[in-house]
């Protein structure tokens, strides 16, 4: 499953190259990965409730073609990877046909008190689709 | 006129007392007033092309009430005072009934060029509502 | 009292303007304020000791002139009043003998538990040169 | 050769986690960019004399252990590898004793007008260090 989401690049998001910061791709990534959560009715907060903190082990992008200020974006989002205590989001960000940057991240499975690593609950796994 | 503008809170707004950090309602400012363009069918691109920039020369902001992860705020932003070579947008940010904080930011009228004031033309003015 | 401290622009606090996005500004002070506690020995940690945490309630800036990548730059500091529950810290900034920015911002000191306010504890005061 | 930058954690850098978000770790690796060629005597502002831009094309973080607020931490930065080009930063981030991140950066250089590849010029790549 594929979760579109959009965003509107601002100027706090360029630097003086005139084009989209390299490290704010990161924060859209995390714009989207919420609305992913959120388009199956959940949110971040659920994972509190269900014993569950999932803090980024592991980050990448690849930057293709320059965004600019005022450009649409998609973020399209899949869930790639389930592991036993960990799990991969991957991402594109496109404008219209042009691909602008590619990337992912890893998460660790934890409890959120200890930080220690914990099997991924049945609800959530569901709700990742696997 | 005003002009409602929507943002959602993200993880990397907010800060470690668990609340939007004080600096990024600037932000969702400058979002808001690249919308209020938009919502007139222009963009500050256009300014451009007028010969016109508008560097803030001030800025405002008083917290009432804090806002957290996920919160879908509404900026909503006015063009208050339009003066001979400045104007002034105002800003409130809600979330639903809750007033969460108020500001604004006041901006020169200069060519691009020279950063030298100019007086604002009339095209700009006439869709800034004056 | 005024502490002084260094700030260096990175890419990343510009835009594409080529200059410092009016946001980051905030960012500076907020470093500054840290700095300022920490020339007295002091920290924010230890205002939760105390009993205390001092919110950003009102903030301000104006941009006299513009700092670009690299610039080295100083934030000057003080505290410039301090009321029964509130205090408010004044802010330079400057690159050798221009001034970029002048600001401040007014902080509530209130309970950390509730968010009630509550007076300044005398340590503080102390502290803060009162 | 390794280069040594320190930073020092902000609230504004710090999420609700209580940590560092982890996009900013990105930032604090191209302070430490600009530190490496400051440390040679040199900036970013001499490849544009060069005739050359150095657009991040890749960027990788893994996070081993979280930074919080106060934080002092230590960017050690080299140039692990010169092609063509094209080259690569790595960076660890350190506390002391512990590892907190690990990540690298990979520039296409580039001439600053069309975006097009083009080598290396021999000045750069001693000023590298190969």
């Amino acid at each position: 499953m594929t979760v579109r989401h959009e965003v509107r690049v601002i100027f706090g998001d360029t630097d003086q190259m005139g084009i989209v910061y390299y490290a704010n791709y990161y924060r859209y990534f995390e714009g989207a990965r919420a609305a992913y959560l959120r388009e199956q009715g959940r949110s971040y907060k659920d994972m509190h409730e269900w014993g569950v903190a999932l803090p980024v082990v592991e980050s990448h992008c690849k930057y293709l073609s320059p965004a600019r200020y005022e450009d649409e974006l998609l973020v399209h989002t899949e869930v790639t990877q389930i592991r036993g205590a960990s799990l991969r989001f991957e991402y594109r960000i496109t404008r219209g046909e042009t691909l602008i940057v590619e990337g992912y991240s890893v998460h660790a499975c934890v409890y959120p008190d200890t930080g220690r690593p914990r099997r991924i609950p049945p609800e959530l796994k569901a709700l990742l689709g696997d």
